[in-house]
């Protein structure tokens, strides 16, 4: 018999306190939905009347096959939950459930609300008992759950069991600060479970000793049913359980895959990796590469070691199969690798050499000499990639650069302004042709934009027949370091470049120059996508 | 009685691992020394022989109190330990403790190793034993164990065995690829225990599923008394346990704190911050504000009900008294929290401003917004130190750019070779006089270094009454970082200054216009140095 696992997203809720996120009404209805589509069981929509999005989207809220709910606040004392204001705002949202904070830990009771224990307590039972009687189902968060048992269990247990007693369907125990331990989450959670069943109660979790998803198992090893957390692990301070890393674990990983069923199939599970980079994209936050499950690094295989045995089987360094959570697998070049590493680098750019083959060394040899040079290119594939096609004599004669020159002038304008203007000139030379292309740096506002852009700028500007290949190339990072101090320095400059099919790839380059560093990785970027798009020399 | 718990920092060999890592000499060296400064008892410096700049670094490794350890393998089949030429490579890195790795489950042995599971171990045995009679503290790792013991536990303790009777003083029970879970890494230490002494155990884990500081503490429950991780949590795949999150807890936490000594004190944990970010400037990675303990937003309220409840008592959401870590308290509501935050940064830079002064509260309004801008003041004492001093009316007016134009060319020269040249104009005014000045960014070998380079030179170049300053000043970083991604992008630039005494400082530029961003930085810098120096203003 297996057992249903409950599973409660709160990105809209508590993911919206880490710091600079501030989602729209917009983009809230884009994450319900893709949210509704994984399949989690709840998904929290925020806090109605505390803020104007959050009540816009309640207003606006999608259709979803998950239970909507509703986050707000138990009533204060001194006035009946009916008439409540705080709390009727939260009920006029309209949705089937609605999840109250209330508070267990006496010391709060006393300090930071200033009510009596006893107020607190009827508080919590008529709040719940209100949500119940208008039809709702019920949620009481326990605030501070685990710190409140450790000062006095007999008043944290007697918060819960008002609400148990009130008809609330989940009991959610929060370990607000975040300090609690897993050992610790486990041993109090059985404490519980002995008064009230498992599959009336939920754990939520803060990551800020690291530990969310941890103490998230722990919960559920000891009893309970239903898990929350954020996506990407967003929330306050460090975070919430990430339920990017739960998920896949709960339906992949034992005992959990055998004895559960919770609301994300396990044919869902290949959308992990696209819903993780939406929310990313959302919040224009870089992708944390070494994320669990997720990451664009967690299935790549640096040490050449790892890599010679992947080759003969995956499994040998891997816990899952990539592909199971939408990943893939990557095998980086660095000086560190060996020839099987570089074989199975090639082969994923479609390059098949055999192995002993005298173009490997050299290939080698090359990516050893660059490094030493401050190239890197673990981080920079599509850089490795044109490399390695160079040595093979893969790389076909789509232009040459005759000369470029980049201006940057700033002077003050007519107003007495101090303005800045880029500029650059670039001569490409196309089969018998030659282009001379201009462009000056500025955006839509009028504001330069720096010589990297004028120069990127004037190269993409007229590229004759490979215009249409490289018009929807879009440069999306730029990373610039010095990788050798003094007056010695050595500019390494990473790009990482997108185009209109959401393929994703860096580009290295090095000089002492910085605009020259640039150039060179503009150009291997241009030159990848061609390749990649199948276009042929001019 | 308190029990010593070891920590064995692998931050030079596994945390190279990392996608995108490649350590210099230089900072393998300033990662060793800040590691010993804190009071780790191993570090693990990589593998000697297995590339040149581990070779290099061994060759010039620090004097540290920690136990330096060399990484390596054990033996292959068919030689002897002594014959065996990457085990002498490691020998000879002389250090006074080695650590070899060798399989411990049986299907790697026969698969990617190839020899039998006998002789598999007694190469363990051997290579211990011959490391133990070279007078080396022998450590053995052991490679997937727990997927070893998993498949065939008999086998697996065989190995163990194998490598303690042989004299090993640790054996490190490893998770290399990252798949087992808390509860299982604890209930299979417990049977390793009943074998082999936990004062002889180490762990050594992997974060695939977000766990493996959890799988530690885990460990360390059932008796192990070696932890292994790295910090920032770098490593290969989504990276080892981290060691900024385990040592704060370790230290602060029940049962930890109260049941252990580690060779961290209490007193050095504050330099948690200060290490970590350290970490992330070599990297030039932007650190993850969310990290625990030690990320920017450990400690930042955001929700209000939070907010004012931490007015009250910060420990009504905090885990921990942020200072302890060498974090600090962020509320972004609060003027107040901030206000001595400011006094105490400004008094650091030699300014005594009263409370209450009407001018802190237009400093800090003025840091948020430029913040908002893509300025982190956080790095760039210098240039925060600049800014309060432009609000407190104390920046002598020492000279004005009026102009600058910066060239970058490039094109073939007449012996067909590509070069570049770059050239500046500035124009500076000084009182009454009005100075230009031309550089081209030339090196000694007739190298072209940049446009940076050009711009600084020709401003450097005649400062008039100034000129004595700035001789000594050079340029000994420089870091680049975009800020917003896409078509918004906007350039920040750190530099790292230095003088003839041994000052050295950090200024910071913003500007979507990297040349000027970098020229920001460098006013910043030159107008620091003056005021220090107690150069008056012309």
């Amino acid at each position: 018999m297996r057992e249903r696992l409950y599973l409660y997203d709160t990105t809209l809720r508590d993911g919206q306190q880490t710091q600079g996120v501030q989602f729209s009404v917009a983009d809230k209805i884009q994450i319900a939905q893709a949210l509704d589509l994984l399949g989690v069981d709840y998904i929290e929509g925020g806090w109605p009347g505390a803020n104007p999005t959050d009540s816009d989207f309640f207003a606006a809220r999608p259709q979803t096959r998950a239970t909507f709910t509703a986050f707000g606040m138990t009533k204060r004392a001194g006035r009946s939950a009916a008439n409540d204001d705080v709390l009727a705002a939260v009920m006029n949202a309209g949705t089937p459930a609605v999840c109250l904070v209330g508070k267990t830990h006496d010391f709060h009771v006393t300090t930071a609300l200033g009510v009596t224990l006893e107020e607190n307590v009827e508080a919590i039972g008529a709040s719940v008992a209100h949500m119940v009687a208008q039809g709702r189902e019920a949620l009481f968060d326990a605030e501070h759950f685990f710190d409140g048992f450790k000062a006095n269990p007999t008043y944290a247990l007697a918060c819960l069991e008002a609400a148990y007693q009130a008809g609330a369907r989940w009991i959610v125990l929060c370990d607000t600060n975040g300090g609690t331990l897993p050992a610790e989450v486990g041993r109090i959670v059985a404490e519980v479970v002995a008064r009230i069943p498992g599959d009336r109660l939920g754990i939520h979790c803060h990551d800020d000793t690291g530990n969310a998803v941890a103490c998230s198992l722990a919960a559920v090893d000891a009893g309970v049913r239903q898990v929350q957390g954020t996506l990407n692990g967003l929330g306050e301070r460090c975070g919430n359980a990430n339920l990017t890393s739960l998920i896949p674990t709960l339906l992949l990983k034992e005992p959990y895959a055998s004895r559960f069923d919770t609301g994300v199939a396990r044919d869902s599970l290949p959308q992990m990796v696209r819903i993780s980079r939406m929310l990313d994209d959302i919040l224009n936050r870089v992708p944390m590469r070494s994320a669990p499950y997720v990451g664009a690094s967690a299935f790549a295989h640096k040490a050449g070691l790892h890599a010679s045995a992947i080759l003969k089987d995956p499994s040998t360094y891997e816990h899952i199969e990539p592909a199971t959570v939408g990943n893939t697998r990557i095998i980086p070049m660095s000086n560190q690798a060996g020839q099987s590493n570089l074989r199975a680098r090639l082969a994923e750019a479609g390059l098949e050499v055999p192995p002993g083959d005298p173009r490997l060394a050299r290939i080698l040899d090359r990516v050893k000499e660059r490094e030493d040079q401050g190239f890197a290119y673990d981080g920079a594939q599509a850089s490795f990639e044109m490399l390695a096609r160079g040595e093979l004599g893969l790389v076909p004669r789509f232009f040459e650069i005759e000369r470029y020159r980049v201006t940057v002038e700033r002077r003050r304008n007519r107003e007495g302004r101090t303005v800045s203007l880029s500029e650059a000139v670039v001569v490409v030379r196309i089969g018998s042709q030659r282009v001379l292309s201009v462009s000056e740096s500025l955006d839509e506002s009028g504001e330069d934009r720096g010589p990297v852009n004028a120069l990127s700028t004037a190269l993409a500007k007229d590229l004759g027949p490979y215009q249409a290949s490289i018009d929807d190339m879009k440069l999306v990072d730029f990373k610039v370091r010095i990788t050798q101090g003094g007056i010695d320095a050595v500019t390494r400059v990473m790009i990482d470049s997108e185009d209109g099919q959401g393929r994703r790839w860096s580009t290295v380059g090095v000089s002492p120059n910085l605009v020259d560093a640039s150039f060179m990785a503009l150009l291997d970027a241009i030159n990848w996508k061609l390749i990649r798009d199948g276009v042929g020399p001019a």
